[in-house]
């Protein structure tokens, strides 16, 4: 609904994102080979739950960002019902 | 510690799993590129979740493989507490 | 650090939110009885997980009543920073 | 569905989850508290989200003595199939 140039990821934190992605899909690249290869179950579980652990983190890197952009641009706009019930919406997918 | 060969993920899920491994490879890779792109935040975050609940449903499968595999086995042969002091360990690490 | 009479939980919810946290204190209290007759340990791990979840719902309440409130008009007064920095932390101590 | 008497917590552990118990139920109170007060969201918020880590502590020293007790003699009474399966129903109302 808001055009894309008003709600770019902060540019500083782009190239951080992307690279913490790389490393996530690589990681899930690796469980598929662990399990491929019949690697332990545990050993699996953990290298998921540090995928995602790092999937998460990613995720609380774009929430702050969009709560300092968009939310507050928002806000500010007078746009805050819309902009609210949105990040409502999306912490409630995250608990 | 155990053998490889006893604790073989159950062939039949192998091929479920790694195909849901790979599809979830996808989805990290399409959260990058919306990021590159600069998409929505929230549509990103939507991704994010979609991929972590997806990562979830295979370390449950894996979890339950591992309950009714090794530690049933673990258990019988006597060796339960290092089974199960491994798997509450890593129960702790996805609550 | 803000007067109170600015952050009073929205006054058609308290006692909505009262009556949960006396059934949620209920709750407990059966939970403890249960352990204390010995009741089976599986009945008594579903009321803990029924208790969370209605913990959980106070505080997406509480939540959203804190950001419709409060966090809107940090920002509208232009005191956003403070604000915003607390709201990520509540959140990331959620998730 | 088996006899109480099987299913015990382990009586060492019952006293320190009573005691738990009690102290959650008196964080609950304080929170019914704060709200009657208008104490200020976040700080309620932090409140609740301390609350709900004492009730997951206690729901995984639970977990804990129900694998070590009833899981590992449902295991060993070639009972596995029915208790495995509750286990895994109950991992999953906690993840």
């Amino acid at each position: 609904m808001p055009e894309t140039s008003e709600h770019l990821v902060h540019r500083s934190n782009k190239d951080d994102l992307v690279k913490r992605l790389n490393r996530i899909e690589g990681q899930v690249r690796g469980i598929s080979k662990m399990i491929s290869e019949d690697k332990y179950c545990v050993d699996i579980l953990n290298q998921i739950a540090a995928a995602r652990a790092a999937l998460d983190q990613v995720g609380l890197i774009i929430l702050e960002g969009h709560v300092r952009g968009c939310v507050v641009r928002g806000i500010k706009e007078a746009n805050e019902d819309a902009i609210v019930t949105e990040l409502l919406d999306v912490i409630k997918r995250f608990v």
